[in-house]
């Protein structure tokens, strides 16, 4: 399970903030905490301040590689902000999040993801309405995939996000979402599929529960990525107990490790 | 989701002691307390004391009975047994615990369902080796399925256990059980699927943990029933959570009730 640290994010207001003060400490320890508690990619997202995308963004990768050798995950939807951070980018590969089939979108991001070797978040995403339905999310995620293949890009880069939406407003959408994994990662052989998981319980109590179920439910159903909190204990224990049950984790090797560190307690 | 109580059961030490001594106050305890919880079945399961079965499991049903209106699930592989119980039976139509494909067991239990009108829990499970892949799991599933409606069952009173087996030592084990459930249930709809949980994590640390994450994923899948201790509340949380976020609770009434009751703190 590839380990996306959601937390660096300018929707938080620890982080809008930072942003706001230019706190680099802030954001340095952000990026330690996820760091040590098992990312694998660190998402830096420096939200859509007014002609500033491309300033902020820059900052947020150059104090998450000065902290950190993890690869970066660059949260934006602006080309611009990506054509000017890319360039700054150290070690390893990094992760655009995120493409999807809206055409200008689509063509200004492909070529930058081949020109930085980056791997790709691409969403399942037009731009008529969302695709609410399973059949909806694999039809728009295959002329994706199609459309990424077709442009140079391999299987193995590519992690696809059905989009879950609030189960409080569509109580279809979670089951729909991981059906929809399924089916994607049959259809295409060796593609990653990759989730959000906060989204899917806005609105709800006892949101932190309802993440966690589907977090187990989109595991069996062969979900290989997620953007998550990896600081939050309850929330990985899920993840190793969801990969250990589901024949991910050989030996239960992993599990056995965190029980013996105290991590499952 | 039909939650069967497991509780009373002879493989657990304090109803095996409680069976010993004939003490029908411990047994009468274990009733009320999950049926507090939520049971919508209580399960009774008297052991294999030698020459004692039938007279054991009466004794349970009568109990139950004296302390709850809910249905009883009469868990016993002996038709004796099953034979002298199922008469006693009191108010709702019981569900009887198990059949599978064993010529003898299926043609002795089989007409006892019909005669006392029960709904059954259908192991995947024939003379040979047990089924460890889907393949094998939905192959003797739907042998037994046909040959229970053959036999004049209705698909609303089927309830399919594919059979989980330890992760420990079949990694592949979780994910085939629920992914046979998941071609069962579309093979026949109407069908129900079951599932004890506590074999999948035998001899691994966080058995709770794994038992909760495979919880989740089964529903993912569509298991609509299983055997469970519902007076565990982390279990009952997350099949709480899990139904709220995969689409079977309408409005996510039930999850904000609890939550609203403070059983999800």
């Amino acid at each position: 399970m590839l380990i996306v640290a959601e937390r660096v994010n300018a929707s938080r207001k620890a982080i809008r903030a930072a942003l706001e003060t230019l706190d680099a400490a802030a954001i340095a320890n952000e990026v330690r905490i996820q760091a040590a508690a098992g990312a694998h990619y660190i998402d830096v997202n420096g939200g859509t301040f007014p002609g500033r995308e491309a300033e902020l963004l820059c900052w947020l990768v150059d104090i998450a590689q000065a902290e950190t050798q993890l690869p970066l995950c660059l949260d934006s939807p602006d080309p611009q902000a990506l054509v000017a951070a890319l360039p700054r980018i150290k070690g390893e590969r990094p992760m655009i999040n995120s493409i999807n089939l809206e055409p200008e979108r689509f063509e200004k991001i492909l070529p930058l993801a081949r020109q930085y070797n980056a791997k790709l978040i691409a969403l399942a995403q037009g731009e008529g309405v969302p695709a609410s339905t399973t059949v909806e999310k694999v039809e728009l995620a295959t002329r994706l995939v199609e459309q990424l293949l077709k442009g140079g890009m391999v299987l193995d880069d590519i992690y696809v996000d059905p989009l879950v939406f609030p189960v409080g407003t569509d109580s279809t959408s979670a089951l729909a979402t991981v059906t929809a994994m399924r089916e994607i990662m049959a259809r295409f052989p060796g593609v990653h599929t990759i989730c959000g998981l906060t989204n899917v319980s806005h609105g709800l109590p006892a949101r932190k529960l309802i993440n966690r179920s589907f977090l187990a439910g989109a595991i069996a159903n062969g979900m290989d990525a997620a953007i998550i909190d990896p600081t939050d204990p309850l929330l990985m224990a899920t993840l190793l107990g969801a990969e250990a049950v589901f024949g991910r984790d050989e030996y239960c090797m992993n599990l056995i490790e965190a029980f013996q560190d105290g991590k499952l307690a």
